[in-house]
Order: C-alpha cells, then sequence, then structure tokens
C-alpha cells in the first residue's frame, strides 16, 4: 500500500499511541478534581500545554486544546464575532478557506454578521491589494490559512500581517490546520497573528484532538461553556491521554523538520516533473510557494474519482481535493476561487506526501501514473 | 486505593482501550475519503453508529458523535435556540442542571433570548408544577437532567414529558450524562424526549468523547460548521478509534446493568445506614428516587474539603460534590438551588460509586469514615 492522501489524515505515530494508553491506563484522575489524581492529572496537563507553547515560543497561557481543527476554527470565527460585535459586524475571510472557516463564517450571516471573501490570483493565492480593500470601520476579523488544503498554496500571511498592522483593532486568524511541519513555523506565526487554529491528526498525532493559539490579551467568547476548564474558555472534562499524545506528536513533527522538509520536496519534485511531461495533465499546484507536501493536477477530460479509483486498484491512495468535499462530488473550492473552469476543477486529484513517504513509492506511483495516463488518453477524447 | 468519585470520571476499561489502539493501528482512512480505505473507515463508523442506536431501540440517524457531555449540552442548547429562534426566544432550565447546561443558557441571554430556571424543591426534585407555569407562548426548550450530579436526584423526566405532550412545539432536551447505567434507560428516555447528551468517560470510555440523541425530524442548527459530517450536522474529522471504543463502552455499561445496579445501591445503603447514626452528619441524598451510586453528605462545621483531604490520607477519593465545581471554592449548585443554607452547604462531599467497587472497599470506608468524624467532632464545634 501506498499512502500518498496524508493532508486527509496521516497515521498515528506508534510513540504517540503509546503514550496515549499509557497515559489513560495510569492516570485516572479529572484535572478539575481537588483530591491528589486530579492534581497529578492536572500537573500533566500543564507540562503538556507548556511543551507546546515552548515549541512555539509562546507562553503557556495562550494555548487552549480542542478537539480537533474544525472546533477550533468554529470557536475562534463565532467566539471573535460574538466578542467584537460591539464594534463591528464585519469578516472577511480568503475564499479558499477550509469549510470549517467558510462555513462558520456563512452562519454568522444568519446572526447579523457581514461577510466578505478576499479573493485569489490564478495560483490560489490571497491578494493582499483585494483584501485591503475589503476593509471598513465596521471590520473585526480577517481569516487567511497558511496552508491551503487543496492545492497547497502558502498564503501570504507575513504581508497579510503587515497590513494589519495598520489596522490594530482587528483580529487576524490563521489556520494552520496544514502547515505543520510543512512550512517553518516562523513563516506564519508573526507576531500579528491573534489566534491560530491546529489538527492532531493532520501530524501523526490522535484524533478528535487539536489546540488554539490565543494570544495574551485577545478575547474570544467561548463556544463551549460549561465547568470552566481550559480559563474558562474551552469548558469540557479535558481529554488527557489525547493532550499528552498530542504534544508529543508536535514534538515529533517539528523535531528535524527541515531535513524532513527536504525529504517531501524532493519526491514531489520528481513526480511534478514527470507529470509536466504529459500534455494532457494539468498542474494546480507549483513548487515554490508551495507546501511541499501538496500536488494537485488532473489529467484533462477525465473526472477525479476516475484516477482516485485507478489508482486505488494498485493500492495507491490520492483523493480528490479535500477530504471534506470528496464526496460531495463538487469541484474542489479552492479551484472555483481560482477561477478554474468547471470541467477542469472536476478532473483535480491530490496528492498528498509525509516524511514516512519514500522513494521508492514514488517510482511505484510514477510506474502505475503513466500506465493509467495510457489508458485514461484514449477514453478521455 | 479506594475510588469513590466515579462521577467525575471513570477508569477506561481496558477492553475499551484495547478496542481503540486497535483502531487507531489498523484503520487509519479518513471516512470522508472516496477511496477503500475510506470506505472501510465509514462501514466502522456506522456499525458503531448503530449499535449505539440499537442499544437505545432508536434509528442510527437519531445518533450524533460529539467530543463529550459539555459540546453536546451546547449544541443542543445553542442548537435549538438558533433554530427556532422565529417561534420564540424563551428558555426553561432546571436549577440544578450541569454549568454546560447553565452556563450555555445564560450566554444565550447575551444573544436576546429569556431564561427561566425551573425550581426544585428541597430534595432536589424538579417541581413540575412550578416548571408549567413557566412556560409561555414563546417557550422554545425545556432542558432537564435525568440524573443531577451533586446529588443524585433522579429527575421526573416522564411526569414532565406528559406535560409537555400539551406543549408540541416546546423541544425537550435531557442532559444524561450522569444516567447511563445509574438508572433503566425506559425511565427516561421516553417519547416526548426530542434530545439527549452523553459522555464516554461517564461509562468507562474514552475522555473527549460522547454522542447525542437526535430523535427523527428535530432541527438543530451545527455547533460545528465545516465539513459536513455527521450528516452535516457535527462537521470534523471523526474520532473513529474514540467512537468505535465510546460504542463498545456503552454497551458494556448496559450489559447487566440491572444488576451492577443493585451491587451499588446495596453499598450505598450500607454506608447511608451508617452515616446516618453519627448526629454531625447531614444527608443531602436519599435512597428512593436517588441514583443508586450517588451519596452526598456534609459534617456539620467541617468543609467539604476538609473531610476530601482527610480521606485523601488514607488514599480514598471522594469529592466535594461536582468536580467542575470544586476548584472553584464555591458551594454546589444544587444545593443551593435545594434552599440549603450556605455553610451546610459548604460541607457537602460526594461519594461516587460503581460496580467495580466492592464491599471490601466500603468496609475500609466507614472505618476510616469513623476515625475522621471522631477527629473532626472535635473541632467542628
Amino acid at each position: 500500500m501506498i499512502y500518498f492522501d496524508n493532508s486527509a489524515t496521516t497515521a498515528i505515530n506508534p510513540l504517540v499511541l503509546r503514550t496515549y494508553t499509557d497515559v489513560a491506563t495510569k492516570i485516572m484522575g479529572n484535572p478539575s478534581s481537588l483530591h491528589n489524581l486530579g492534581t497529578t492529572a492536572t500537573r500533566l496537563l500543564e507540562a503538556s500545554r507548556r511543551q507546546v507553547a515552548d515549541l512555539f515560543g509562546l507562553t503557556a497561557q495562550e494555548i487552549f486544546f480542542t478537539s480537533g481543527g474544525t472546533e477550533g476554527d468554529n470557536w475562534i470565527l463565532k467566539g471573535v464575532a460574538f466578542e467584537k460585535r460591539p464594534y463591528g459586524n464585519h469578516l472577511i475571510v480568503s475564499s479558499v478557506e477550509h469549510p470549517a472557516v467558510k462555513n462558520a463564517a456563512e452562519w454568522l450571516t444568519t446572526q447579523g454578521f457581514e461577510l466578505d471573501y478576499a479573493p485569489v490570483d490564478h495560483k490560489g493565492f490571497v491578494i493582499v491589494s483585494e483584501l485591503k480593500k475589503l476593509i471598513r470601520d465596521e471590520t473585526i476579523l480577517v481569516s487567511v490559512m497558511a496552508v491551503n488544503n487543496e492545492v497547497g498554496a502558502v498564503q501570504p500571511i507575513a504581508e497579510i500581517a503587515a497590513l494589519l498592522r495598520d489596522y490594530p483593532t482587528i483580529s487576524f486568524h490563521v489556520d494552520a490546520v496544514q502547515a505543520i511541519g510543512k512550512i517553518a513555523v516562523e513563516d506564519w506565526l508573526v507576531e500579528r497573528v491573534d489566534f491560530a487554529t491546529f489538527s492532531a491528526h493532520k501530524f501523526h498525532g490522535p484524533r478528535g484532538l487539536g489546540f488554539a493559539i490565543v494570544r495574551a490579551g485577545k478575547r474570544v467568547t467561548p463556544l463551549l461553556h460549561g465547568g470552566g476548564q481550559e480559563s474558562n474558555r474551552r469548558s469540557t472534562t479535558e481529554n488527557l491521554a489525547g493532550i499528552v499524545a498530542t504534544a508529543k506528536a508536535l514534538r515529533l513533527a517539528l523535531e528535524d523538520d527541515e531535513r524532513k522538509r527536504s525529504k517531501v520536496l524532493a519526491m514531489k519534485q520528481i513526480i511534478f516533473d514527470e507529470l509536466k511531461k504529459h500534455d494532457k495533465v494539468v498542474l494546480f499546484s507549483e513548487m515554490a510557494d508551495f507546501a511541499p507536501n501538496i500536488l494537485t493536477f488532473g489529467i484533462r477530460g477525465v473526472r477525479g474519482e476516475v484516477v482516485v479509483h485507478a489508482f486505488e486498484q494498485h493500492e495507491i491512495y490520492i483523493s480528490t481535493t479535500s477530504a471534506c468535499s470528496s464526496k460531495k462530488n463538487a469541484a474542489a473550492g479552492t479551484l472555483v476561487a481560482m477561477n478554474v473552469s468547471g470541467k477542469i476543477a472536476t478532473s483535480a486529484v491530490r496528492i498528498s506526501l509525509d516524511a514516512s513517504n519514500n522513494m521508492a513509492e514514488v517510482e511505484q506511483f510514477l510506474t502505475v501514473f503513466r500506465q493509467i495516463y495510457q489508458e485514461l488518453e484514449k477514453v478521455s477524447g
């Protein structure tokens, strides 16, 4: 089996899973409990929070554990909107955001908020000058992802941050779900970023876990009200085993990450160079300014799902862009925003690599690709 | 160690943990993926959903997996409120609800909703005739828990359901977090209940997992917008290992549950009878109409935390009522609602038993209790 669908989900690292089972077996207290079982649990929880904070050069008070990227995005989008409603009701999100951001923002429009989408160019990059034009006095939030999940475009976060320095009252949220290990932290976690959100299963951590960065002093209404956990900002009994495992997965993901990125980039380059040679291949991802792990392409005239299933016959797993939209049989939102015509957009498939992949897999992938291409070339007309 | 704090959290069942690790290791697909790794994941996900549904005599379409009780309560409270706002803006929750319900409802009052608390009698039971008086034309939701977490009062859900049959447009939500295995399902999952919410770690399942019952045809706005999972009602990549483990934990919890309840009740009875003999003991829980596992009491003039720490010296773990309020040093909300005076309320401690406890532990608990009582009796004045 060759798994090239790592942007959909990654396999949990066995060391991370062992941490999960160790904590689940040995630490049974509820961190909110007064007795020493609770204290032991609290100590471990706070050590994990510090570990995550240290990896980003932040303080522990800026890290909040969540159930994943979707919760994080919903929390920040809705939480900032409700928190800042007295000051304005206008939101800007990029036109290539994940549905967790887009659909949360769309829902807010049913609650009296106004929403504008910042357009992207034909490669999928947010056009900062266009984003600037959308800013008004009522704007309270700008949300732009670090790495696009469908084509891998690395968004100009630093440039947007520089723009937003002139608008200190606007909150800036970065969905960093696809960023961990793929681009350097300092490339997107710049000072002007107020909020960022993460999902553990995208970097070999457990499912159902994630965290959010909420910079010191930044206010956000809770999505989960209740018992007051996470400094009263995200209530629910803490998933301690999952949290400790998440911190470990993050540490492992960021360990030696430059080398891992180079390895992944080299694999992408080989696939990219080979695909380019085929007339009917349309490339939606490039090398420079794109994530090293994501390569989205199409075979003209062949629906993406046909290509996915053709590879599947050879036990090679790729996807029709994002997992979240793949079953809906719709063109990828990012490609639509890039102004790719509908017919070409529906041909798109995404390869998403990981440092655990290797060159032998790349070679086999390309062998199979050539075979599939030849077969499909005939039927594509 | 004697663990009598099972209402705060339970130890994960080793069989459930093994299921978690098996699934996490072997099934790596994202259920949303188009390829057969995704299909395998989806099949397992839907089998778990069916298993949960079958245990309640419901259809699979009525089960939605969540990250726990707090998310479930927030989802249903806020989701019903936003969904039904065109029809009314008035909510009724009991005065002894968990903070996840109370604080979600309180937040809704900042969004234009009106909230009334249905009072309880001096034992902690919702007074149905008083609840009835609070109903108005604008009432859209009534939320009452099945089993109170702080004193164990089993709420008159069937009676409230009977009342609400006359008000078919009011949604009825039951927080069933403390109910699984403690009272028979048919005692509270009556036909008129539209929504119910659950937490897996309360019945030896994993942390960070839960589910909600949403009866067929009942509408509720999502709390988590995004990729469209869970029939577009609760987006986020599914925590498959956790979900399969949760279904298994539920099956095990409901297996032979009458016998387990009798065992727990017998242990509670022995403790109850012994405590009653002590002049300075105030009992906040009774036997009839209370959960078989919860026994809340106080030693007059002694703060609950002093008692908790005294037991802790003997490696016996109990709590100052709910874990969620224990660190706040505040009297239990339920006792305040029961009109217990402040001084007596702050004496409260909660024993919460489980079928995994045994009579030897009960005997040892009572030996230690007598010793502690004698010591504290002197200082309590």
